[in-house]
């Protein structure tokens, strides 16, 4: 064998969006872009921020020593406290520049705090249905995945997660306003999941961390607000994106933050410097940790996804699709009309809308449809939609 | 334990160059920056070239739709092929876009090869003196360092890589210009390790690959030429930077190029790219990804930095000094003039001169110097360095 095993094995089955994007694009070969209704991929139509913008265009021409050098591991001191400062004014907390370190956005964050925390066999308790790429992150530092499902409206499941957790126990990942639900946890389960750690841990006489995975968590509607899972929880880690905010995905920004009251918090501050480095990311990028300084109070307008989602909700509801309506990020996750998903979602295909089946997700029997696109794209598929609903029946 | 077990070994033992770093600050604010002379990191002190610049100025006011949205996670087809033409013409061979992918730095490259290539007990033939990080990117994913000592003068010894070549080896990696010595490998070492690579890899019945770490490539003096790695055999994968060619460090953009003929090339490609994405890497910057594709025939003024190496070797051989004059990069390899590298490092240190001991590298009994400083600092530094060796005799 030339390649390592595990990746040969992996690569056969590899990620189900990014074959649904593939197929796209062959479809829009075939028909042209603009009769391919593509909900395949959670990449932003909407552009950055002016204040962006500005800052790049400003950043790009201004002269300062060393501007592309190299950054600290952690990343620069006054990126990271900037962050801190917003972190404390929202959330009420005490985070130093120290509590925060800068990352290649959060799947960057998300493998940094993994082979920070893991022994081989330490177990990750995850909520289902999930970001696909949970299990690999997890695997790649030999953790082990404990899949917990979540109830009908994809809540938190107290009891279940209280069933999974054992000796063995290294961490909670949960991910609010969750990809591909589109569900928002709300204060009471935060505080309950909380309580449940909290009591865990001294029963088994561990730390039981609970990694928070936020990129979505300023895309929120309807004035829901999302719990702040660093005031909720001492032993909580929070990974960090400007991908959606900002809307630039492309330049791998974000970060992690730690509760300062964190379990052995100067120990674990190391780690997940020196894994940083040791994994090859070195630190985020120099000139993205510079703008992201500046645009601390900056976002794209929620209102233009909320928007989508409204359409989109109210087209699917009409031709019959069945969902919980989503309180946040840009997924909506529909029951498929037939327990196939796959299957489901094939039909869709012929009418050139492309979807994500949700067993990608750990979700069968549900679509996903990532809705960060044109509107005249959501308005064009109707039709397709609600064809392929009839066909079912 | 709360972190995991490995990462809190490593934390105890963390990088000598970092920790000359930090020693640096405390001394640079006791007696001011310009009192102390700084050659202990390879953060390159010059400019980026002015084509760099501009572009850089030109994209952050250009319109582009998804300007900032995910790349593909091999990066951007333009970019790719761009990079393979550039190899082609210098080199002589026939890459696609396909046979390069993008990467963060060549950090993350070798960390992307190393997971895609890697079974667990796998060797990996690394020469000493060697490039600090290279053990945590090959343990990392459960490699096996096999160290091979390179000859006096740094250069390949291929009778010693031959005898350490076994059943388990999986690869050789080289550095060349080399990060710590400046040693480049010349033509008939290369052809000769090859031949050995593929001599071998028919007697073992599998293949070995050679993986080529070469962020120091166009940063060589006096004519000197690097070979092509990928021309000299077949199974070669090359890890690039533009950190040092650009000056840009800081902005993490670099690729993997892979022989077309390599053995099971397809897999190999297809592993590389999911290894990019599953680490979390997810893509290059796609800012940086977009600049490098028009900057393929931009650098630095590498006479800047032969003027420097050319100073520092004029000074320190006067007061004493042994050492190999460096072909490239921007190191140099000293001998510690008493045996403990690490004691002479702290002579040194009270001198306000900062440099790494070469026991850091793998190589004891020396230190390194990065001048890749201001002139001044190293015109500067002369009398303390000839204090310290004095101080010996």
């Amino acid at each position: 064998m030339a390649i390592a095993r595990k990746i040969k094995a992996s690569i056969s089955k590899s990620s189900m969006i990014r074959k649904m994007f593939e197929e796209g694009a062959i479809l829009k070969k075939k028909y042209g872009a603009d009769k391919v209704y593509d909900f395949s991929l959670g990449n932003p139509n909407i552009e950055p921020p002016e204040e962006f913008k500005n800052e790049l265009i400003s950043l790009a021409a201004r002269i300062i020593p060393m501007k592309h050098g190299y950054a600290p591991n952690a990343g620069f001191v006054e990126t990271r406290q900037a962050i801190a400062e917003k972190i404390n004014k929202t959330q009420n907390l005490k985070l130093a520049a120290d509590n925060v370190i800068m990352s290649c956005g959060a799947a960057g964050a998300l493998n940094v705090i993994f082979k920070s925390l893991l022994d081989p066999g330490d177990e990750v308790i995850v909520l289902t249905p999930y970001f696909v790429e949970y299990p690999f992150y997890i695997d790649n530092y030999r953790g082990v995945v404990k899949f917990v499902k979540t109830n009908d409206d994809f809540s938190l499941n107290i009891e279940a997660i209280a069933a999974a957790i054992n000796d063995n126990t290294k961490a909670v990942l949960i991910n609010s306003p969750n990809n591909p639900t589109g569900k928002v946890y709300n204060q009471q389960s935060i505080n309950d999941l909380a309580k449940l750690l909290t009591e865990k841990g001294k029963e088994l006489n561990k730390t039981i961390y609970l990694i928070s995975d936020e990129p979505y968590v300023e895309i929120v509607y309807d004035g829901v607000t999302v719990p702040s899972i660093l005031k909720a929880y001492k032993n909580a880690i929070v990974a960090y994106s400007y991908s959606k905010t900002l809307s630039l995905p492309g330049e791998r920004i974000g970060y992690i933050a730690v509760n300062p009251e964190i379990d052995n918090c100067a120990d674990l501050i190391s780690a997940l410097i020196l894994c940083t480095r040791i994994l090859g990311y070195v630190h985020a990028p120099a000139l993205m940790q510079r703008i992201v300084a500046k645009l601390q109070e900056a976002a794209v307008d929620v209102k233009v996804y909320q928007k989508k989602r409204d359409m989109l909700c109210e087209g699917l509801s009409s031709a019959g699709y069945k969902f919980e309506k989503p309180q946040g990020a840009f997924y909506l996750f529909v029951q498929s009309p037939i327990p196939d998903d796959v299957e489901f979602v094939k039909t869709l295909l012929k009418k050139n809308i492309l979807v994500v089946p949700g067993s990608g997700f750990g979700g069968p029997g549900y679509f996903r449809i990532a809705y960060c696109v044109d509107d005249v794209t959501i308005i064009n598929s109707m039709e397709g939609f609600a064809e392929a609903i009839n066909d079912t029946r």
